[in-house]
């Protein structure tokens, strides 16, 4: 047997078939059963270098390549079923790694009931891991269209943690030092901050509360910074979202580490990246409602800000109101 | 509006919604209308440098990348109906890139009735593209494992074209010259081999026929070379699958191409790669219907052998049976 089907069995090997999996990994195509009904589909590719580190994890790879697909989902409310995982990398990383990738990838769906069903690999200059997701809409598919101006602006988590994560990784990274160096962090904040960007939480469970019960007017998955994608969401439903800056929620951890950095922590909330937190709006006759329900299932969620006429994103502060919209990761700042 | 978002138009503007496509490119998933039934999903990734050559137009890329997917569906009998997009490219090539290889994917997916519903943009070194297809099977979906001893088997077009063809493009790349060097070869011959590896046409219409009517016992698509993948199907079917050199399909282009490079076609027919024909088994009795049912849809199929007991897979010619099953192309010959 040739290393590629040997490599293909044991992927295989990791998404027997059983339920509505007719034929899994190995064949051609996988073939699966399906109700009639609504189908929501996603994409993502992480590259090495771009939207990882050198070096990282594979099994932690595989389970944020999971991550960010299945955000997507739960923002449009979507219950998670299957993926296809296609994983590039140098052949002298050897047989295990694509492997790692892949059980991570499986163990962070299987939380949320999404299971592989195929794949490829192929060899690469450097690691590339694109995931391909479907599931089920739970109710009305969420998108970013229907905010209306009076809707209460949410968000869920602690947006900025993850881009704090990654500065502090980076600077482990470079000084080829653990923890130690930052004294002034304790443990258990440097602990969650590497976690919000290494290991990110999709928002599955709230995506389906909201979709099932009709609670969001409109929602986005926060990947490139909350004032982008506040604007893209603003620009999506023809209305401007105007968060407030005392009620952003900053973390102790957040707050710890932009004071050790000197840096306002709300440049991390509104301008950081890779969080895959939900952001979205609500009637204001249902927020009540919502926080109750949210409160019981223990989901946190933090009302922000508020859908007014106009158009883009701003935060409204004591010194006045200013421009969030462009702020953020832009893959294509250099594309012209 | 950021860049990313601007680009991010421009593709949704490829794959515009109506019919089944409730919501396409531009929220955080696609959402499709779906019958029930079964599903046949596939991945694919390709990698400059490894799948194809630097500085190739990003058209023809894109269409290949549709290609290899198509072939993996039409392998199963299943109907093409939606396809997600992810590329990865240098931000200096400019926006145009990534929508040249979309329009590319589009159209060759459009000539079978798919549909862009959605796609991820990121930088990257190099360019990678990674599509994920899927379809209905139109019949019970063809797998890989129901060949038995006594079934012909045949196989779609000419591989070792592509073969051939990569081998002329990277001569012509290495010359900086066109065609002119190769006065040997007719510029028809040239441009035939070219088009078999640049623009690989997927037998999707075959494998509708083959699933339509059960007249496949087994079927595989060829891509790595025809002995590796007759190997893969005799591994699954638990048969030995025994190709008979003399009937094996040798276009004059390829025989032009082989004589003026004095190799063996048949090295390029059996352990060629990238042919995207369908390999497939069929019950004797069944043989003759489908021969006419072939010819009368102009469909270019051709009985090479038969499966008998044993494994592994085998080329008879006047002097003996060699063995091909570990011939052709591996990504992971340094994997171990």
């Amino acid at each position: 047997m040739k290393p590629e089907d040997r490599l293909v069995e044991r992927l295989a090997a990791l998404a027997l078939p059983g339920g509505p999996v007719t034929i899994g990994p190995g064949d051609d195509a996988a073939v699966v059963a399906r109700e009639a009904g609504l189908l929501a589909a996603t994409t993502d590719m992480l590259v090495e270098g771009v939207d990882f580190l050198p070096d990282e994890d594979p099994e932690r790879l595989g389970r944020r390549a999971a991550a960010v697909n299945l955000s997507d989902l739960a923002a449009m409310g979507a219950e998670p079923e299957f993926f296809l995982l296609a994983v590039g990398f140098p052949a002298e990383r050897g047989e295990d790694f694509p492997l790692s990738i892949a059980r991570g990838a499986c163990d962070r769906a299987a939380e949320f009931g999404a299971r592989l069903v195929g794949g490829d690999l192929s060899s690469a200059p450097q690691v590339v891991i694109t995931a391909a997701f479907w599931g089920r809409p739970a109710g009305r598919p969420l998108t970013r269209t229907g905010a209306c101006a009076g809707d209460v602006v949410y968000v869920s988590g602690h947006p900025g943690e993850a881009a704090a994560g990654l500065r502090l990784a980076q600077k482990i990274a470079a000084f080829h030092s653990p923890a130690a160096r930052f004294a002034e962090l304790s443990s258990d904040h440097q602990r969650r901050l590497l976690a919000a960007f290494h290991d990110p939480s999709p928002r599955v469970v709230l995506g389906l509360l909201l979709a099932r019960e009709a609670f969001a007017t409109a929602a986005i998955d926060v990947s490139d910074g909350l004032g982008v994608d506040a604007g893209r969401l603003a620009r999506a439903s023809g209305v401007r979202l105007v968060l407030d800056r005392e009620r952003l929620p900053v973390s102790s951890a957040l707050l710890a580490f932009a004071g050790a950095e000197e840096l306002d922590p709300v440049d991390f909330v509104v301008g950081g990246g890779d969080d895959y937190e939900l952001l979205f709006t609500v009637r204001p006759d249902d927020a009540e409602r919502l926080d109750e329900r949210a409160s019981a299932s223990k989901l946190a969620i933090r009302r922000i800000g508020r859908a007014v006429p106009g158009a883009g994103a701003g935060l409204s502060g004591p010194r006045g109101e200013r421009e969030i919209a462009e702020l953020g990761h832009d893959h294509f700042e250099a594309v012209r």
